[in-house]
């Protein structure tokens, strides 16, 4: 399908993304490019590329796919470094959670004759780092492309054929759409997941380690989106403030009322919240994004 | 270990209890008595007990243990119809979540020759109903005991080893502490996943099936517990109401800070926010209460 990719950025998503190409055979070779030099040694002893640089620019030259898998605050940056290496024709793409300031980044120094395409799959683990990746991640899951309209076709077909190659679902979005509808499937669950763990981290040390051992009882689900990438977060909130914070009035909203309903005992419109809840984790297994197992499928008794 | 165990209640834990009976040879019968005659038939069909009752106080005759696994807003209720059937020296115990309420429920009416001894297995799924029930349930958990400091030192250590013999550790603790500690582990969590998965049940049509679609980025996570029984966390929250509301002024506290973090752009205050929480499921992992494979060993690829 390609004949060089470049990945630049090779964590959780940049190594199961060349994991990916390596299953499905959809490039000649794969040139990976990290800003550290520990990750670019680990993503070698993986032998997750064919070439490996420091320099971004090095690995763009003669890519025809140039996938950004980095935190989006670097975009800047990798775009002062490589727009005047990107091969006329190229493709230049990304993975990450906020479109359009993906579009405001690597549209800014874009040549004309290169294709950007940017994209969001909508997969990962709670693990970072380029031993974290495997090719499954994608499987199943959905990737949205947020191509501007003017944007070339064939450009567009190439990387719709390329994540269905990797297991995807691919929808075509709006960047502004994306993001706000992110900010409620993804930013605003990191947020809250984020701040409950942190209320944890404040209590005095006793408390925290029965916290610790009687996890099991809710508090430990909310630890895995906890525990995802700090750098990668942030830089999320930064770029997709105005969504989060309008998603947050909501839930505030709600919570206001929901508290006022345990204040006042009202056990009839806590009941009527909480049978709302079921129908909607019904859909998303029937929608294939879940397993049906009780528990996600956690290990009990002699398998744990 | 018992002649006799009445199950007054047999739902997720109530039929979970009775297959961890049996694995255990813990009893020479077991009684199942619950409200409503489809959750009998149910249980009959199970095979969960050896006779089963509608009426309570038919289970409890001839039982040297009884333990209650209703919802705690029942208590009452059954305590009215079971505490002159109770026999001389038997246990009095629960499963419940709330046990400050327990003790005052069951302690109200309770014979004088019938030991009281509360407990809380930090153990379940998202779903209910005696068919959810299974054996490994209580494997390597934590069961709180609150019992009184003045009662029956024999049943107290009678139900620690019943516990044990279940698969779980046993923990001792005064009945405020527990509800204390289990606003924060357990009922603020579900709270806050019931609000959160209600916040997007308010959402237009269209939204809501992209959030479906798109849950795999972190929302489908908090669909887990808000798909717990609506009657069950009714009444956690109307017994257990100022420990929730104080765990969730704390955390409002915490998501105030957290705001004006995101609105004024605060990438330093947020990078250390994000920091410290992966601990916290690090410990969660070492000390046997959790998974440590990426996404809850949730199934990939293939295996999905």
């Amino acid at each position: 399908m390609f004949e060089k990719i470049a990945l630049i950025g090779i964590g959780l998503i940049g190594a199961s993304v060349s994991h990916g190409i390596r299953r499905a055979h959809l490039a000649k070779s794969i040139a990976v490019s990290t800003r550290r030099e520990a990750t670019l040694a680990a993503a070698k002893r993986l032998g997750l590329g064919d070439n490996y640089a420091i320099d971004p620019a090095d690995a763009v030259r003669g890519a025809d796919l140039v996938l950004i898998s980095a935190p989006v605050m670097a975009y800047e940056a990798i775009m002062h470094q490589i727009s005047s290496s990107l091969e006329a024709g190229a493709i230049l793409s990304d993975v990450g959670s906020v479109k359009r300031h993906a579009h405001n980044m690597l549209g800014k120094n874009l040549p004309d004759n290169v294709h950007l395409v940017p994209g969001h799959p909508i997969a990962g683990t709670e693990q970072s780092g380029p031993s974290a990746g495997f090719a499954e991640l994608f499987d199943n899951r959905w990737c949205v492309l947020t191509p501007h309209e003017n944007v070339d076709r064939g450009a567009v077909d190439k990387m719709t054929a390329f994540w269905r190659a990797l297991g995807s679902n691919v929808e075509l979005m709006d960047a502004d759409h994306h993001d706000r509808v992110l900010a409620i499937t993804s930013h605003l669950p990191h947020l809250i997941a984020y701040n409950i763990v942190g209320t944890v981290a404040d209590l005095e040390t006793d408390t925290q380690s029965e916290v610790v051992k009687f996890s099991a009882s809710g508090f430990r689900d909310f630890t895995r989106i906890a525990a995802s990438d700090p750098v990668m977060w942030r830089d999320v909130f930064l770029t997709n403030r105005v969504a989060v914070l309008e998603m947050m009035d909501r839930f505030l909203a709600d919570l206001t009322k929901l508290q006022a309903a345990v204040k006042s005992g009202d056990g009839v419109a806590l009941e009527a919240m909480f049978k709302r809840t079921r129908d909607i984790r019904r859909s998303i297994i029937d929608a294939g994004q879940e397993t049906a197992e009780a528990d996600f499928g956690r290990p009990h008794g002699k398998d744990m």
